[in-house]
């Protein structure tokens, strides 16, 4: 256990503890619970995407296995929004029991329940809306509309005996949003005017100065980009940016073309969207892209997934030529969408195959045809202002962006001593307005591999990182029982190691003569005599090749 | 073969062949070879630094291998700067042949010769400078000077009796230069006017539209951040990026404040930076980074490496508290320089990393404290329209960068059918003004890891990225060479698959079972044996846990 880690002690009565699980110190896996005289509240249970120091990864998880043992305490799990970082854990957590309720707007419980379906799960959910109040044991919740990059996305005012939250959520404050639906400022001024002694606050963009760009400025760049068309034109965004398909919908339509929607995800979204209402299809604009390749070129708009280079997704797949539909000399292809840090070299991948077919690539770098769904420094200084709270938490950011809310909160007025930077597992105890740091828990990250969950750890993803760049060595000798005389070997299997395996004749000579003198001077010890062997490889190949694969030397007495 | 490989004809006589050997399709390893009447000049010869999908490569060198039976027929190299992707590949060169000589400016040299001393090669060398004119068999070369991110570039004109060319190597238009060496326009006007038959021009950022920012506007942002700095200054950029460390000298010294050099190659660097009087050092300034623990924190400026979150340099180490500079409350970090697509991962795990120890982080994104080194699109249209090619092959640079090129040369009037998009390999010939594509190289990627040159290949890459995203199982059974039967195993060795070997118990029956199943119907060979324990650990391992990691059966008769 690391040094800094200090047991909280137990909760007071009337005390309100609130542990962020995940999401600060990165950008992902947002969680945080609340704890109130025995009973639990959660808000978000998000994902994590791996970097690529964590290859092999599918998912990192909240470490949230602390709670096995209070499951019966949690009284639901409000959800603010329907981002796979907010909701992409929820099925792992109902795995530990299936009748957690679930507490979201109508668009986010849809998703959840899509998502929950494909494993099997339904869930118990409480639709709830902006405005409404909701009793859950010893919280009252109350919810406030967010503008965010998805529609009916939700704050959550969390009001105890012991004090009152306020958590955000991902926000951004567009004041001309597409669907009218503003970030509630005037129920902000209410809540502060009432007094907010926690404030939960989305740092991602607190480390960019000034004010996001409005949603509805990207509109007329796509029309101008799909009027000069003149073949087939790609879009490929984020499966869940509802507005954003919504634009690109009404430029296709205002230039006279119809969408086909490619990617599971983006069909899957966009046809609950739809049918819920968030989504407004111009009438007979929408084509099964099974039909689409009936419709001549200049008459078609295909809206795929796949901006972020990921490999299996349409945009990669039509830029290795792996997809029906196939990129040709002429056509646009638009990435309306961010560029995650991480994904530079896959996107640029594709932006260059997408280029050798011919096609003409718009993207961020060269026509504003994404805006960023977070609040930059300018709005969150709104945001202080019009709620003054008495204490601060930065949440959803690497440290440096925490730490950059932090001073922008001070720049406000609120006071360092108020202003919290934590971890995940720091623990906080809030009384009569004023926060304490009461703890640390040790929480770490869950791996999802596969069907598995937690099997793997981050010594295995060492041992992943050192296969990566050196490959490994695996040497086998068999020696006879009695005797330790080698009976067959050393054979040497290497993988990711050299091309051509004659590079061992030189080392399997060596090897033989070191257990044979290892068995001379009277080692018989399996384990001893392959340690003789990986000191005898490791040496070589060291020195010889200057390399460290990873050795597997394994001696069988038979 | 691909498909897509022409051998070239024979190369006739009066005809001057072009062949770029690296550099085209991506950014780096830039090597183009020019032969004429049995004689080669080579221009370049650098590396290109692996991606994450080429894990544990230190280096790619250009695929020169076809010139192995040609090299008494080279008669220069000329190196156009001495940035590590046009000069990293010589020491290989040369190791195939010692006296090849090596043409270039005086900085290019001194950094050439340095690198060749740790490989323990002494070149021949012709120094040159700007306006210099030489023979070189059949090539006559003109030396021009260009403006670069390092002192010292020069473009080279080649005139043969087929045609001339003229190549820029990598350039910007700085039009108010550190050291007042401008890229010299009034003789590529003259050069023009005089006839460029072919003009291979850097790439880079020619998707970059407008103008690259003046390399001084720099320095009084640099004096700003000093200025209010109270304690500890860090500045991190290249280590060949004089000018920028010319800029950090003069900065600190207007602050009161000394300078230590930190990092091997910054020390190298820019003691022969000094030492060749590129580098104005002001009087007293430099202290050794010995001595300036003495210094008193608000006297002191670090310059550093590590800009690009490169894990063994100086900046990573700070941010990891494994540097004997300790990063504190208080201190101010300035990363003065770009950040390479591909390693904004790491670049922002080493700003957290500061950001938690307390300092405050300038950089790119918050701060001008960078310029780029390479001329943006308005710069390359100036270019042309100054020089006025009759064809043009733009070289340095992705696909995407080439494409761009090639469209700002056809939007000053030369035609498409003289603007190349070539890759590595593919073969120009150019007579009486004309340029053709005479065939296409197969030219690949030649690995340097440790001492090994060309012993990984594309196959072990691939095995690597296999074993980084699912480890590997190693299964070994050792048979009776008589009877089939098992004697000893299954023993299961697995890495980076799961933390506890428990989860095999549940398969190593079944390997027993299907091995006993194999021999009783007569299966004995010990390959034939393997394959049924791949199978066998291949299922389980794909229906039961969904994964699929490398499988490496070994079945020992003894």
């Amino acid at each position: 256990m690391p040094d800094d880690i200090i047991a909280p002690a137990p909760l007071a009565a009337g005390t309100l503890r609130i542990i962020p699980i995940g999401g600060l110190g990165e950008v992902g896996r947002n969680m945080t619970a609340f704890e109130i005289d025995g009973k639990i509240l959660i808000v978000d249970c998000g994902v994590l995407f791996p970097e690529e120091h964590q290859p092999g990864v599918d998912l990192i998880l909240p470490d949230f296995g602390f709670l096995k043992d209070r499951l019966d305490d949690i009284l639901g799990v409000v959800l603010t929004h329907g981002h796979e970082d907010h909701i992409g854990g929820v099925p792992y957590l109902l795995k530990l029991k299936g009748d957690i309720p679930l507490l979201g707007s109508r668009l986010t419980l849809a998703l959840v329940e899509a998502k929950l379906k494909e494993h099997r799960i339904k869930p118990y959910t409480l639709q709830v809306k902006e405005g409404q109040v909701e009793e859950l044991g010893p919280f009252e919740l109350e919810f406030v509309a967010v503008n965010h990059s998805i529609p009916d996305a939700l704050a959550v005012a969390i009001f105890t005996d012991a004090g009152s939250v306020l958590a955000t959520g991902d926000f951004k404050m567009d004041q001309l949003p597409l669907d009218g639906r503003l970030t509630d400022l005037r129920e902000f001024a209410k809540l502060g005017e009432d007094g907010i002694d926690l404030f939960l606050v989305d740092s991602t963009n607190a480390d960019v100065p000034g004010f996001t760009p409005l949603e509805r400025e990207i509109g007329p760049v796509l029309d101008q980009v799909i009027s000069r068309a003149t073949k087939k034109v790609v879009v490929a965004s984020f499966s869940s940016h509802v507005h954003r398909v919504q634009q690109v919908l009404d430029a296709a339509h205002a230039n006279g073309r119809r969408v086909a929607l490619l990617g599971r995800s983006m069909v899957r979204n966009m046809g609950i969207a739809a049918d819920l209402g968030y989504l407004k299809v111009p009438d007979g604009v929408l084509v099964d892209y099974k039909k689409a390749g009936d419709i001549p070129d200049d008459k078609i708009v295909y809206m795929s997934t796949g901006s972020q280079g990921e490999p299996m997704a349409v945009l990669s797949r039509m830029a290795n030529r792996e997809h029906q539909v196939e990129i040709g000399e002429g056509d646009t292809v638009i990435l309306a969408s961010s560029l995650i840090p991480g994904n530079e070299n896959a996107v640029y991948r594709v932006i260059d195959g997408l280029t050798r077919l011919g096609a003409n690539v718009v993207h961020k770098a060269n026509a504003r045809v994404h805006v960023s769904g977070h609040a930059a420094a300018g709005e969150l200084l709104y945001c202080y202002n019009i709620l003054q709270p008495k204490n601060v938490l930065p949440i959803h950011g690497e440290y440096r962006h925490l730490v950059a809310n932090a001073k922008i909160a001070q720049s406000t007025g609120i006071s360092p001593e108020r202003t919290f930077i934590g971890r995940n597992g720091t623990v906080y105890d809030l009384k009569d307005g004023d926060v304490r740091e009461a703890g640390q828990l040790d929480l770490g990250f869950v791996y999802v591999d596969g069907s598995t969950v937690g099997a793997i750890t981050d010594a295995d993803l060492k041992d992943r990182r050192i296969l990566a760049e050196e490959g490994f060595i695996s040497v086998i000798v068999v020696v006879d029982a009695q005797t330790g005389k080698i009976v067959t070997g050393p054979e040497v299997h290497a993988r990711g190691f050299a091309e051509d395996d004659a590079v061992f004749d030189e080392v399997k000579p060596k090897i033989s003569s070191a257990i044979l003198d290892a068995v001379q001077s009277g080692t018989q010890d399996p384990h001893a005599l392959q340690q003789v062997v990986r000191r005898t490889v490791g040496t070589w190949v060291n020195r010889r090749l200057r390399r460290r694969p990873m050795l597997v030397p394994v001696v069988i007495a038979a």
